[in-house]
């Protein structure tokens, strides 16, 4: 194991399923909460609990809300002044100001399992949730080819690093964006008030509104946290929403632009890496751009 | 049995599964495709079939697109003139318009099954297809009860009877509008050409975009042939995205709205109806708004 004494503050969804996997590994590991409830129900299944960060730490997961997480940098950073902080939020801008912002950037990796359910709390955690999953592990000046390692073979993951803003940026398109489409969608078929549609709702309906109407602060703070990367995006998807519109009137049109999206789906759906050996690992995070690695059968693989 | 002999025009994927469902009941269904390759299929599996309608029909379910059921109606009319006819497409006003053209619409009467794949053709047919679903079926001049007792006892279904012009503003909520944004969603990730975003894409992306890059001649047919009710509700969802996009830099206004569509999620996903015996079905469907009409225990049960 990369890291040998980890502490997790912050025991919700995604927090609680990290401890759990850690405990399973036999990892060291301290889940710290403010909650007594949460604590409580983590000490129930065999996880050590605490109220601060232990000392001896050499890994710090942040698994909090981003303003906790901001509001906490200095204070857990000093408990614990061997650990490397990684933060497992869905925004990452954010927080590497707020790591710049007290001489913690050294000492900062973001990461960002791709993986979780609508629900949300310890009570749902699961020490299977994170693991398989895609993590994005963010460049800087922090320890990222440790921490690379540690995603990888703690999670069985395969790791996507790239730049902060880029992180930020893609995970606006295909994360929170849907997140506001679901719920625009379920929104708007409430406004309607119409008895009927209820009744008439098949997949395309359940499928495109699963993520929406669901913990309304949680679905706030993710949208409102990538404000920056996420409001481009939306004006991109009204700008479209315009073009189908006027395309209703226009069958050829609306023929061709669907094709296109045909076109291009696989690509989208199912990007293919090409999976090769990678025998050095800082020099394959030195380049730019976006870059795949995972632990293959004869060791650590890498694709970009 | 309310029909006793059927014919199915256009054996897709809808009429494929409609007609496998009826000869499993033993009812006498003869399958009417202009494609010999279909035909063919159809026989292969035990099915009847035939090149026009046999003049013995007391029911034609047209299944083809709407165009090709517009341009059929008078011609299917007159070859099988005791039958009533029963389109199964997504979008009702226009085969209205047309019987009322050609002085058929006491013979007509529109039924759509909320139910469906991504993919389309009878290779994918089944008998169970259709069965167990919701189907909406419309009010007009035609023998609504029959089919009614027809949808209910030949597909266990839950029957949605409603007028012509509602049916149409319903589909255009719960399918025609999920579909756009599924496609417009799928787009603008492809648009952005952004190599992480593909390997970062989770559950809400891959939901959120399920029935997106399909078949596009399909779904250009059915967006663009309920163009009057989906183009209102595309107007809608713009207005909507920009207040989304306007309150990512408002988060008590973001919440606010986001708190919103929570508390009226399950009036939408989990209405409730309230049944109750139905002794008079065509005092029921003489009554005007939407009414459910299913089989119970004890037989024929109403909700309104």
């Amino acid at each position: 194991m990369t890291y040998r004494r980890t502490a997790v503050v912050g025991a919700g969804l995604i927090g609680g399923s990290l401890a759990l996997r850690l405990r399973d590994l036999g990892v060291d590991v301290v889940v710290v909460d403010p909650d007594p409830g949460t604590r409580a129900a983590a000490a129930a299944v065999g996880l050590v609990v605490a109220e601060t960060v232990p000392g001896d730490r050499d890994l710090v997961v942040l698994a909090a809300p981003l303003d906790v997480i901001v509001a906490a940098l200095p204070e857990v950073a000093a408990a614990a002044p061997d650990a490397v902080l990684v933060d497992v939020g869905s925004v990452k801008g954010t927080v590497r100001d707020a790591c710049r912002a007290h001489g913690l950037e050294h000492r900062w990796v973001g990461a960002h399992p791709m993986a979780g359910t609508e629900r949300s709390g310890f009570a749902h955690a699961t020490a299977s949730l994170l693991v398989g999953a895609s993590w994005a592990v963010t460049r800087g000046a922090g320890p990222v080819a440790d921490v690379v390692r540690w995603v990888v073979d703690t999670f069985d993951a395969t790791a996507v690093v790239l730049d902060t803003d880029a992180h930020d940026r893609a995970v606006a398109l295909v994360s929170h964006a849907p997140h506001v489409l679901a719920n625009a969608l379920l929104g708007v078929v409430e406004d309607a008030a119409d008895p009927a549609a209820a009744h008439l709702a098949a997949g395309s309906f359940r499928d495109g509104t699963r993520v929406a109407g669901r913990d309304p602060l949680r679905t706030r703070n993710m949208l409102a946290d990538n404000a920056a990367a996420l409001g481009p995006v939306l004006d991109d998807l009204v700008v479209l929403l315009q073009h189908y519109r006027r395309e209703l009137d226009d069958r050829a049109a609306l023929a061709e632009r669907l094709a296109s999206v045909t076109a291009g789906a696989d690509a989208v759906r199912r990007p293919e890496p090409g999976w090769r050996p990678c025998a050095d690992l800082d020099a394959a995070l030195a380049a730019p751009g976006t870059t795949l690695l995972r632990r293959g059968p004869s060791g650590l693989e890498l694709s970009r």
